[in-house]
């Protein structure tokens, strides 16, 4: 697609649509969530949010990790859940998070890097 | 697509891509970028970057909008150019910035309806 | 005052505050805020803040400004009005933003600037 | 002091400085930061900073945190470490953090309330 034709949603990279970039690139840039594969209906848990060896300095690190929850079912999607900014060299780029769901979907993440841009990972979760 | 194989990038509504939804509903939730048609590099210009004739309640309204910069020929994009988060019936979804570019691109926007989720939209710049 | 005995808020500067400081330093750093003096309840209006003749680097800058109200009369403040995040070079410390209030108070605005800390002002707004 | 005269930083509550509230509103408004009392020099450690007992409903809830650090001998204090937003209901105001420092200081935080204002807590860190 010509590159001015492009919608934001177009820019948000993920490790497969990365496919022809150099693989450690691509791996210190999707973000990582680590959650329960299986939750109780609003009880609390915790879920992990990260992205892992990626430098971390001025001039070149991830900014920030947005998170959000796709619902099942709801009419419009994602929910934002959480927004966490890091600090270069003071701060690495992730956090642990409590999270209370009611029915099952989606935790999505989406990083910014100052020189790398957008990249966006999720994992299914269920709400029993 | 399956809900639950979509990306975050695949869920960000823009006014051409939410055809099936409402005018009203498409208006009032995509973001509207006012910038010159073609600037000066390296020049300070303003943008005004708004949601206009949204709701506007503690249960309902713009959370945040992010601006953001395509910038031609740049291997990644796109560049983080600002965010402002807003306070429901306080605050309207509204903001003129000062942006200076060097090169050509496009100038996006995205905001964050906590009912109906991310909507983006975008504007070429020219760069003399 | 022992520095390891300060509270965040004793560390927040004031240009009266930092008079110990040189001139240029304090008015590089503290927010401008232009809002009319007095304004008609639950009208939107107007306000701009700045900060102006600070140095736009990545490796110094003003990251971000928060707005608030001191709203006459409340129990607790302040209220959050808006917070605007900004990216050396690209945007400028600057956003005019729309704003409806129903009581007097104050608006007040704090940056942060990644070598010189947290600066805060406030301008006085009357509500008829 | 008259309200109207108030800076920001005068503004921003701690569990002594609000003595005359009652004691619930001051234990569950005041961030309660878990760190080690002393870590080595630019090695990471984890920093648990959260808010503990308030409600966490969409007309009133911790809506940010924010995390500082006070550096001995700096000349301008504080840097800003992180700042987390979180949705009511969704997330609970709590995050545990990665931090690396290079001199001892104090960890400090600040939470907003939507009700209740700012708050904010500190805790001395040795750096060996």
């Amino acid at each position: 697609m010509a590159e001015e034709k492009k919608n934001l949603g177009e820019m948000i990279n993920t490790f497969d649509m990365a496919a022809g970039e150099a693989l450690g690139k691509r791996e210190s840039h999707t973000p990582k969530i680590e959650a329960p594969k299986a939750v109780k209906a609003d009880e609390t848990f915790e879920v992990r949010i990260s992205v892992q060896n990626h430098p971390n300095k001025m001039e070149h690190s991830i900014r920030w990790i947005e998170v959000y929850f796709r619902e099942d079912g709801r009419p419009f999607n994602p929910i934002m859940l959480a927004r966490i900014d890091f600090t270069p060299t003071y701060s690495e780029p992730e956090a642990k998070l409590k999270v209370k769901l009611s029915k099952s979907g989606s935790i999505l993440a989406m990083e910014y890097c100052n020189v790398h841009g957008l990249w966006s990972a999720k994992e299914v979760i269920k709400v029993e």
